[in-house]
């Protein structure tokens, strides 16, 4: 019996196998599948794992480790939203599973990196990289290595590239930081990158963003008291100078954190961005690009973020003021809520439509999810150190 | 060897077994997966079906038949993007899984049905009905039937709704063709929905449609020449007429096919509108509700849809010339395509990040997909009489 049993196993053994990899095609309908619209992973930073969350039933759903370092790690997902590619700080490229909630593939490809992007169409996965400097591009479905494309300095010394973003028609668009210069890389062929660069953009670029409708590429300058602009419908691309004089150049406190610019809020015709080293949130009109208004905060800003209707933004805060979030009504642009949600605040989420927002506090291992109507508390989740809290919705959104 | 192999077989053979019967949670990497992130659903218009699209491989992936009369037919999606919920001409909802590719419940909730809607937080779903008029409210997971909200006219009598949008925070926005009325419901408690009326606001709103952003909505007036706005962010709210004398008073040309406000397109500060009757497309400020420009075209406008980063407006014609796509450039304001993708153009619908549009050739029974950028067909399905196409990146957004 035993015998029989061994040698039924050994011959269904391929079927079986088939049949645990295929996807299941008659189902429950009240069964949990793995639908991956409303999906999302929370990166703990200490321990180089990511807890799997579903934004509906607001609950951690699983947990996925093995990630490496994950402090300034960020998320980029694959179109069918169910692969999660992470970028650790190690140079670590990780695709995991969500459905499966376990880590596909995964290569170490630098030394140092601080980020990636994804094509519209889903089919590259590229990685900006501080040590060595420059991008790489890779096969999203295999990871396979595709370009190995340095940044250089008119020296021929290597760059750290930061502000990567993806723009239509696999190209990809990233800024130089030793280099003072933006790149453009055209990835049309990926084994061999087409480089367009806009050189003396201004001094340090140090992060930027993309607008959410592609069109507008901001980087911050370290090095000076302004930012670059590119406008990507105008040819050819070219950048200026802007927000000449905005403070960065004059600091009257000490920067306890940089802000970071993928963060910035685009409402309206308005954009909000975190003042560096001020109590302020600076609201530019994005016509003419000149400053409108100063937004007094409760500290130094860090992220600035659009709920997207645009009727709200949510600012938080550097050390010390690090465990408040506070509340902007854009119409009359006050501030109109101080919300403790808990111990250093370091990153927020909104779900896709807005309802809700999730924030990582992360000296209180835990998320704190707020209704973004009410302003009352949802849920909390615990979170071993809670920093990047990602949702599968950005695959589908430009800039992310 | 072989022994040892069938052995170590046996002793995995008990979570090979469990494996297989739960969902699986360790999955084989590059086997298809019911990922949901890049579907779609094609109305089959003639045969009361879906053909199911996944817009990563620009293909179809199956069908799903039994749904009724799905003549202007539309649908929507669940939070977590498994479910469609179709919206039958003939009264019926039907809840269609995706991943399993079959029905998983269906309800004939009125005697003719014109749409419908889903709340953001993906619990209510509800429908809006020419006979009997009004709106039902059901519970999403279930199709329970949780509410039956009359419309009426001032005399009492039912009138037909149209124009049914959500809005943030379980309430939803619709016009009374027959009450020149336009309605808000909060369906906090989706049992006792609370309805808000404003009262004339124009004669006969017959279709409508909500801003992305959710604070406009706009209501077409079939029996005066104008429109009717709501702007939702201010308290209280209120209609006013805009566009008065736009031309849909004092048409030269027969109309051959009412144009769908649905499919109005907002790219930056400007709405791209149909004409009625004319072969026009109007451009109109979102500031001042002005109308700045007029865009000849090739026929009278059926949809005019922005592509979702606003560079390009796909217009598509009313009998005679449903043939014909055109394609304006926004920044010029200028016609730069004419394409004659197949007979009669029922409808497009762009990927979430724009790379490519779908677009329904009913007398040619198929599908053409085309690359935005280039203009040029990337890919063709045989699909039988498609009118409406939908992806599941709807479910991320409000309004749709």
């Amino acid at each position: 019996m035993k015998r029989r049993s061994l040698l039924s196993l050994a011959s269904s053994a391929p079927l079986l196998a088939a049949g645990c990899a295929a996807p299941p095609r008659a189902v429950d309908a009240d069964a949990p599948l793995p639908a991956t619209g409303d999906l999302g992973v929370v990166v703990e930073r200490a321990r180089g794992a990511l807890t799997v969350v579903n934004t509906s039933r607001r609950e951690a759903v699983g947990r996925v480790e093995g990630l490496g370092d994950l402090s300034h790690a960020s998320v980029v997902f694959s179109r069918d939203a169910r692969f999660a590619y992470v970028f650790g700080r190690d140079g670590g490229l990780t695709q995991v599973d969500l459905p499966a909630r376990r880590i596909a593939r995964r290569v170490l490809q630098a030394g140092n990196s601080i980020g990636g992007a994804i094509s519209a169409d889903g089919r590259l996965v590229v990685a900006q990289n501080y040590q060595p400097g420059g991008i790489k591009v890779f096969d999203a479905a295999t990871l396979a290595l595709l370009a190995d494309v340095p940044a250089l300095t008119p020296d021929g010394a290597r760059s750290r590239v930061v502000g990567l973003a993806d723009l239509p028609q696999q190209r990809f668009i990233y800024s130089l930081f030793d280099a003072d210069a933006i790149c453009i890389a055209d990835c049309a062929d990926p084994r061999r990158p087409q480089v367009q660069t806009l050189p003396a953009v201004g001094r340090q670029p140090y992060d930027a963003l993309l607008s959410p409708n592609g069109r507008h590429y901001i980087a911050g300058l370290f090095g000076e008291d302004g930012l670059a602009l590119v406008d990507l419908w105008q040819e050819p691309a070219r950048a200026r100078r802007i927000l000449s004089g905005y403070g960065r150049g004059q600091q009257p406190l000490p920067v306890y954190k940089m802000p970071h610019l993928r963060g910035w809020a685009l409402a309206g015709r308005h954009a909000y961005l975190p003042a560096i080293g001020r109590h302020e949130v600076l609201v530019v009109d994005t016509d003419s690009w000149q400053e409108v208004a100063r937004i007094p905060v409760a500290g130094q800003p860090v992220f600035v973020m659009a709920r997207p209707d645009g009727r709200q933004v949510w600012v938080n805060f550097s050390v010390p003021d690090y465990h408040r979030v506070q509340v902007i009504d854009t119409p009359s642009q006050q501030v109109v809520q101080t919300l403790q949600p808990g111990r250093a605040v370091l990153h927020m989420e909104f779900t896709p439509r807005g309802e809700s927002v999730w924030i990582s506090c992360r000296d209180d291992n835990r998320v704190q999810v707020y209704d973004t109507h009410s302003l009352q508390p949802q849920a909390r989740l615990d979170v071993d150190a809670p920093s990047g809290i990602f949702f599968t919705a950005r695959a589908q959104r430009m800039g992310f």
